[in-house]
Formats: C-alpha cells, sequence, structure tokens
C-alpha cells in the first residue's frame, strides 16, 4: 500500500500548508477551543490495513458523524418502520431549520439533520434509561472499531446540553405531534452524548468499515447489516449527509460521507475504502473545509468515485 | 449477454402484469392522452451493444430527460461559470414551487427543477433566435444516439405553450432578478420544444451512454465531455435528478437517473451501462411508477448500486 | 341603558338558539370539558355601569385575552424598549407557527402570538421567581376590574404545562438566539398561569375599561396607562388581536379585540364601551364563533365601529 | 378652519426641513426621476372643503393607492362573490411576494398586494377591452374627484410594462391554479395603466371623501358605496394598506390608509376627514417616509385616531 501511504502523505502536507481553514464551530464552547491546525486522515482497507497520516491517533469529537452509527443500530431494532418516523429525502435547509419540520408534521425530512437523529434517538432509547441507551451506543461503536477505549468527553456532553436550546425546541416540536415516545430531556440526553463521542481518525475508519464491505465487519467478521442495507444506509449518506451542502460534495468528492461540526468526515467508497478524515474548520455550511478537500484529493487520485473512474 | 436479456424480459413481464400502474400525468392534454399500459426498457452498454425488452422502440415525450442534455451542452459552452447561474443542491420541494427561487433571489437549486432547466435553455440560447437553438439541441441529441430521426412532436410543444403559465411565472420571476438575456417568451420556445422531443427508449439508452463511459461515446468515438464532467453530471442526476424523490431514488435504485412526466428515465450505472425505461404512469411524486420499480430490481439482479455489490 | 340591554338580550336570544356553535378547543384536557350550550356578554361602558346578558357571570378560562393585561404590564416596566424583542406587524401565519420566528431571528412578530407574548412574560418575570410574577398579574388584573375574587384555575395551569410542548419549543427556539433572561420552565410557569386565570365577561369587561377611556380606569380612577399608549394598544388588538382571523374581525367587527381558545373576546370601543364575550365553541382559526357573530351584530347595532357609524 | 389651515402649514414646514427624506423608489426609471423634496399634503372635511399645504396641486404617480379605487369598483360589479378570488388577510410578508399565494393556491391574501390587485384587475376587466376596462377606472376616479382633468402618465404606465416582470410572474402563477378570465397581457394592461394614473393630493383627497362619509360623495351627492362596504374597505386599508409596515402605520397614525411606492397616501378618518399626503421618499417597507410622519402629526394634533381621541 506504498501507493496509498503516498497519496495521504501528500495531502496532509497540503493540508499543513493551508491558508484558509475554515472556522472552528463557535456553538459550544468546548469545540470553540480546539486547535484549527490540525488535520488527520485514517483509510481502512477490506482487508482490515488502515493507512494514516497526520494527526490521525489525537480523538476528536465526532458530533454528527454519530448519527450513521445510531441509524444502523435503530434499522437493526426496528427494520423499515423506522421510515414511518423519519424520511430520507435531502432537506435542502440548513442544519437546524424548523420549517419543513413544521409543514410536514413533525417528521424530520431525514436522519441525519439534527431534528432526524434526536426521533432516532427516542428509538434507540426504547423504553431504556438514557443511561443504558448511551452506554449501548458506545459499546456498539467500540465494537465496531474493535477497541475498546473509545470513550464519551464528559466535558463536551455537559456544553452540549448547556447549549442545547436549539435541539431542545426541535424535540419539544416534534413532541408536539405526538411523535415521541420519551421525555425530552431523556432524548437529548441520549443524543447529546452520542455527539460528544471522541474518536481518532483511525479509529473512526475502522468503524465505518463495515459500510464498505457489504455490512460486514473484516475485523471482527460480524456482519453488521444485511448487504441491502449498507448499501441503503451510503445513500443516504450521499444525499443527506452534509446539510445543505451535500450536493457539492457528491459534486466534488463523489462518495457517501457524513459530516460533524467538530471538523470530521467519514466517507465510504463502497468494495474499496472506509476513510476518515478531520480538521476543526468548518466551511459556511457547516462541513470540514480541509477534511472535504482532502477527500476531493483523495477520490481523484485513487479514482474512488461512485460517478465514474 | 444472454443474462441481461432474461433479466430484461423478466422486468418486463412483470411491468406488464402490475396491477398499480400509477397515473399518467394531466398537465397537458398531450401528456394526457398516452396509454397507462405501455412499458419499454433498453440498455446500452460500453461496447456500443443495446439489449432491450417491451415497447422499447415506441417513442415518447422525454420531458425533463433532456435537461441532462441541455446541461451537457450548456457545460460545454459556459464551463464552471454556468454555476453562477444555478445551483447543484437538491431542492426539498416541490418541483414547481418558487418558494426557494425566491429566498434564494432568483437562482434556481439545481439545473433539472424546471427553474433550473429554463435558466439553461436561456444560455443554451446565447444570442441566437430559438428555432436555432432547438436546431442545435435536437442536432447534438441526433449526434449521441447516432439516429437522424429523433424529432420534435410538435403537438406536445404547442400544448406545453398553452399550459405554461407555470413555466411562464418561473421565467418572469426569475427574469425579475436581473438573471436573463432573452425574451421570456424566446427562453421558453426553447424549453417547450427540448421538452416536446420523442425518443425510444431503443434511443434514449444509446444517447446517454457517454455518461456511462468517462464522457466517451462508444458508438461515434466521440469524447462528448471530459471524463470528470460526465462523473459530474451523474451526481447531479443522483442528487436531483427525481425532483423531491431523488433521495427515494437513491435509496431504492442507487443509480444516478432523470425522471420526465412523460414516464421516462434515463439511468447511468458508470462503467457499466446506460438504461433507458418508460412506463407513463407517475407516483405522487412525479416520477414514472414502474420504471422506478423496473430499474431497482434490474440494479438489485445486475449488481449496479453505485452504494455497493 | 334600557336600549343595550334589549340589544344584549336579543344577542343572547340569538346565540342560545345557534345552531352551529364552533368546535371546543380540543389541545388541553381541561378546556376540551367545557360545555359548548354556554354564551355570555358583559358591555362596561365609561361611567363604570355594566349591562350583561347570557352566562355573565360564569368565569371562563381567558387564556390568551390575558396577553393584553400582561402587554399593558410590560410596557409600564419596560417603555418602548419592549419593541426590541417584539414587533408589532400580523403575523399572516397560524398562531403557532415557529416559521417566521425563524426568518426573523427569535423576534417574534407581535405580543399576542404564542411567541410574542412568551417573551412578554420573559420580560414580565424581570429577575423574580415565578411565583411572584403570577402574584404581580393577578394583583394587576384584581385591580384593573376593582375585584378580588379573581383566581387562577390550577387545573387548567397544570393542565397547560402537561401539554405545554408547542410553547415550550417555542421558548427554546428564542432562547437559542440569545433573546431569553430566564430559564425556560420559569417563563413557561408564568405563560401557563396566565393563560389560567378565570373571569367572567363581567368581571373580563370591567378590567378591560381604561383601553375604551384613554387609558384611565373609572372604576378606580386610576391612570394604568396614558392616553397614546391605550390607543396603541389598541391598534395592536386591531391589527394582530385573533391570529390569522385578525382581517376577518376588523372587516366583520371594526373595533380592536383580543380572543383566547377557552372562547372568550375582548373588544374596545374607543370612547365607547369595553366589551366581554364567551362562548366556548371556535372557528377554523381559533377564535370563538358565538362570541365573533356577537360582537359584529353589536358594533352594528349600537353603530360602534371605528371605521365609520 | 384656520386651525387645521395652520396646523398643515406646520406640517409642511416640518416637512421642507427634513433632513431624513427616504428614498425615491428605484424600481422604474421614471419614478426614479422624481424629485425627493417635494411635499404635498390635502384634507378633504365631509362638507367639501379642502384644505392644503405644500406642493399639494403637483400630480404623482398615484400607484397603489390606486388599489382603493379598483377595489371599490369591483364590488359593485362582483359584491362579496369577489372574496372567493382574493383574501382580506394581511400578508405579514414583503408586497411582492409570491411564497404565501404558492401556500394558498393562487388566492392572494388581499386586495392591496399586488397579486390581489392584479386579481382584481382580472375581475374589473369582465370580458371587455383593456382600453375599455382603463377608460372606465379614469373614469371613476374623476367621478369621484369632480374633476375630469385627471390623466394617466403615459410614459410611466410603459415604464410599468417594460419593467413587470415580477408582476408578470404573479399574473402567469395565479392563472397556472385557474383563476384568470383574462390574457395575462390584458390584465397587466390595466393594472399598469391604473397604477400610472397622476393626481394632485387635491384630487386624491377629494376622490377619497366617499369613504369618510359613510359610502356617499358629498361633492357629488352620489351614493358610492353601501354604507357597511364603506366601512368594510376602510377596515381593509387599516390592515392591509401599507404592506408589511401596516401594524407599523396603525400604531404610529391610527387611520386607515392606503400608500403608493410614488410616495402617495390616502388616509381616512372616519366621519371627519379624506386626507392625501405625497413625498417621494419611500422607507425601507416601501411606504412614504414624510408621508407618514405627516399623517402621524396631524391625527395626533387633529384626535382623529379611530383608537380614542
Amino acid at each position: 500500500m506504498t501507493d496509498l501511504q503516498q497519496v495521504l502523505d501528500e495531502i496532509a502536507l497540503d493540508a499543513a500548508m493551508a491558508a484558509d481553514r475554515g472556522v472552528v464551530a463557535q456553538y459550544i464552547p468546548e469545540l470553540a477551543k480546539v486547535d484549527p491546525r490540525q488535520f488527520g486522515i485514517a483509510v481502512a482497507l477490506p482487508d482490515g490495513q488502515v493507512v494514516c497520516a497526520g494527526d490521525a491517533e489525537t480523538a476528536f469529537s465526532i458530533q454528527s458523524v454519530s448519527k450513521v452509527f445510531t441509524l444502523s443500530m435503530a434499522l437493526g431494532k426496528y427494520g423499515d418502520s423506522l421510515w414511518s418516523r423519519v424520511g430520507r429525502e435531502p432537506s435542502g435547509d440548513p442544519f437546524n431549520s424548523i420549517v419543513q419540520l413544521e409543514q410536514e408534521k413533525g417528521r424530520p425530512r431525514n436522519p441525519f439533520i439534527n431534528a432526524g437523529a434526536i426521533a432516532i434517538a427516542d428509538l434507540v432509547l426504547s423504553g431504556h434509561q438514557p443511561r443504558e441507551a448511551i452506554g449501548e451506543i458506545v459499546r456498539f461503536i467500540r465494537h465496531l472499531a474493535d477497541d475498546d477505549s473509545i470513550r464519551i468527553d464528559e466535558r463536551v456532553a455537559r456544553s452540549e446540553t448547556e447549549h442545547g436550546d436549539r435541539n431542545a425546541s426541535l424535540a419539544h416540536f416534534m413532541r408536539s405531534f405526538g411523535r415521541f415516545s420519551h421525555q425530552v430531556d431523556h432524548v437529548l440526553g441520549v443524543y447529546f452524548h452520542q455527539c460528544a463521542i471522541a474518536m481518532t481518525c483511525h479509529q473512526l475508519a475502522r468503524a465505518g468499515l463495515f459500510l464498505a464491505s457489504q455490512g460486514q465487519n473484516p475485523l471482527t467478521g460480524t456482519q453488521v447489516v444485511p448487504p441491502q442495507r449498507a448499501r441503503r444506509i451510503n445513500a443516504i449518506m450521499l444525499m443527506c449527509g452534509h446539510y445543505d451542502g451535500s450536493g457539492e460534495f457528491a459534486y466534488r468528492v463523489g462518495l457517501p460521507g457524513k459530516s460533524g461540526v467538530g471538523g470530521g468526515i467519514l466517507a465510504i467508497a463502497p468494495g474499496k475504502a472506509s476513510i476518515a478524515v478531520w480538521s476543526p474548520g468548518l466551511d459556511t455550511v457547516g462541513n470540514s473545509k480541509l477534511g472535504t478537500a482532502a477527500l476531493e484529493q483523495l477520490a481523484k487520485r485513487m479514482e474512488w468515485s461512485v460517478f465514474g473512474a
């Protein structure tokens, strides 16, 4: 894999020298503190090998990237009946908009906008205490990455809770349509903790590998989801994974991907690789600026775009 | 290719026996007259071979499928400067909505909603008379399909013009933001005629082949667009090609595709095939009901989904 | 006042015989229980005299009519600086819509939609405990009506709290724009209790008299607000007092008025009368059906419309 | 009437010295040319007397003030059946917005936003040629003002037509819902010409007098509309006469009024006066800046507010 290693090294070098690195998320103090000069990338291959460059062993807050894992969990529990609670169309609106939620009677457009992920958190709870549901999510991700050291950053979780009015508003709003099974504070407890999970690029690339390998995790041999479900999660990632910049990401990178405001992106080249990239500075839509540029370069040089070599 | 032929025959047989065929488009009388029992499918392969089943030699009104060809033409003329006039994000709204157009100062979300295609028609005109621009579009499509018998259905074109108030509204609206170079009636003249082009599945599958072959038309040997542009057009087709059902199409079929209210769909399996399917009955979002089901089956059986085998 | 008495008696008779009485508000169980056959009307005149008909001595939940009194209180505390927190334009949207609140960065259109009244409750709190602020509101209304028997219906207050997700959503939403000084549960505590105040038509007509008398309460001799402020509150009542039915109310009745989902309406004929009417059945917009009809008849027969005798 | 004359003289003097005069409408060249230093005011009293100050004899383009007259005409022709075509609620949106028109299936919110006035123009046409309908409107206004010298400014009418894309968009949009009886260009011909009528403050105050006098024109003795209809037109003027600044106008001035982008305002003090004021500079919402200030002063000093002396 010397070739891939060399590509990643060059990408990391470009990132290190980038002048415009975007702006670190300001909406919670714990994220605003992160040093914007960091950049890491890791590529996990179907044989289990992981190739890294830059700060690939530094843990960061995965934030909305966690939505891929909770969606996978909830689909395992509820199957296709899940889609009565959340749609699978791109939203065409800033990620925290309430407008469409009102038009569509409290049913979020897709599981990757905040409202949709909160609805998924309500499903993941399924009658348990928040503590148990959070534990289940962490265990699921540890199992996927085959790494028991993955943890929640409690300071981030507290910071999310303290500045969570917009998400509380979304949750109460959906609840007012009778769409919630649990108390708002329990659901938000789950949601804020899943967003506060800290992972390295190395860990994240491994955790996403099942989506590049027909639903099977080559690290553990587990069939995490059936092949068709893996394809479908990839489809939703491509359509909805970058908020109102999803079209731009598909156009430039050409891979299913999910971004988080912590600056991480998980991208999938089906059959070829699971890629995690991280750089804290965001573009105007809220996606990692250097992370997107790195994926664009990587997909082009490796000819990994799903839209044609 | 016996295998593919057999798959297509089975798909055509399923379609012939389908009970719920959707509803034929009512908004112009010429389309409302079409017999809903028809179904055709054609698959063009990179070596130029075409495999067909059902009514694959019956001409139908391609309607919005034409937007793929005018976008390709306009990108050839204007390159990336085209994107100052139209975006490339999914719209998250019914195809004829004016709401987002107002919020975004007359710049349509993407080239495949009506407003976007009308803006592209304004670019295609580029100072010429409507007659010349229409001629250029028809010649381009004939060249792509390597078939000079492709024609405009003048009755459909007239019917579009007579019932074109919604599109006239969109055009005047964009013009009020100073975004138009030509008279509204000239631009609409081009737009209504491109929509009224009649093609068979056989012809349409051939015309789309360059998008499955890195921009090169294997029938004529012409490099229609550079490889990167072919990938990008595919990306836009996947993100925006089925109006507010684009997410659903990506989820079920997993291929870039563009539908028309005439019941046709052009879908691209990059590196593998260009597929045209046609059945006049539409689902609630305005996409061919049996056409979508056929593509879902085909992609599954041939393992053509871009999201993983 | 025999003439007015006779008019009221005839109006009450018409109401008693009405076939279509509208639908009692369903959104909280305590309101849904109210008997729809009730109707009361009371007219307080500038000399302090009150003329009544029907169930004018039956207490009902004043709900949003309370917004007139908290606006008057908050204007007393903050003066015109209050308008930086809330606008004074009609909303053109259902009363619980969040759409405009998002477009206008968390500043409600006017103090009479729910979001606006919640913002006013935040102002009324002004650093105190909810208990104190609620006490202050009740004392203010008792003083206006010169009647110490006015009380909060605690079962209604509890019911509001239990079904208050939509309002909690609005409050968290505004708070996310940094527009709130207090905790959401404290603000909602005030808001839900002010809505749960129970009054009779007799009491309510007296409490509104200052708005018909240049800001002075003839019952107590107190100048409640300056004359200009009374005019302005009347203006806001006319423009915004009936949600998205305000235009209809101005057209039919021609008086400033404020309705509540409990079926009460307070209307002001400047210089002439303060009118309270109550009937629990609502029209589709959420205003008392028979109450509006009664006011239309009264304004016509007494020639009280502000738009010309 | 020395008192009123003195008040008007002082108001005119204040206006002459005003530093911030707003900005002259730019959307059509003919209006952009008007000298912003002009100011005129005229008050017509129920006895037929007219008191003036400033440039009260200079003709200006009445623009949207004309909507009051075409509404009165159309109500005469169609009575209350007119309300199936147009609503009577404030719009809560900029005057040229298409958003609400889409939500409400092509039925404009009220007759004073552009879409509503265009729908009224369609009604006024009632099967005739545009020329005849325009002639009828001019004759109606001449009769109201008892002045045959009132004319259309043809340069303004042409300028409107040349820059009428937004209105053409609205018209085609409504027509696409099947709500139009005539060709779009005929309806717009009527609309653009009614807006281009030129009147002086003196003429305009006289023309509005029937709305201050229970529907009767004291100049000619004609009952223009029944008393109830005059009240209702006044109600719509108050609720909707100043676009998204209607609440502000009611709050500050307290009179029914209708503004135009030419800088004119017609205001009605029921039973007391018909007032025309004109100054070309507009505020951010599109209403005459000095005109509104003048009316605020006049209503206050004469105690003409409908919301209490």
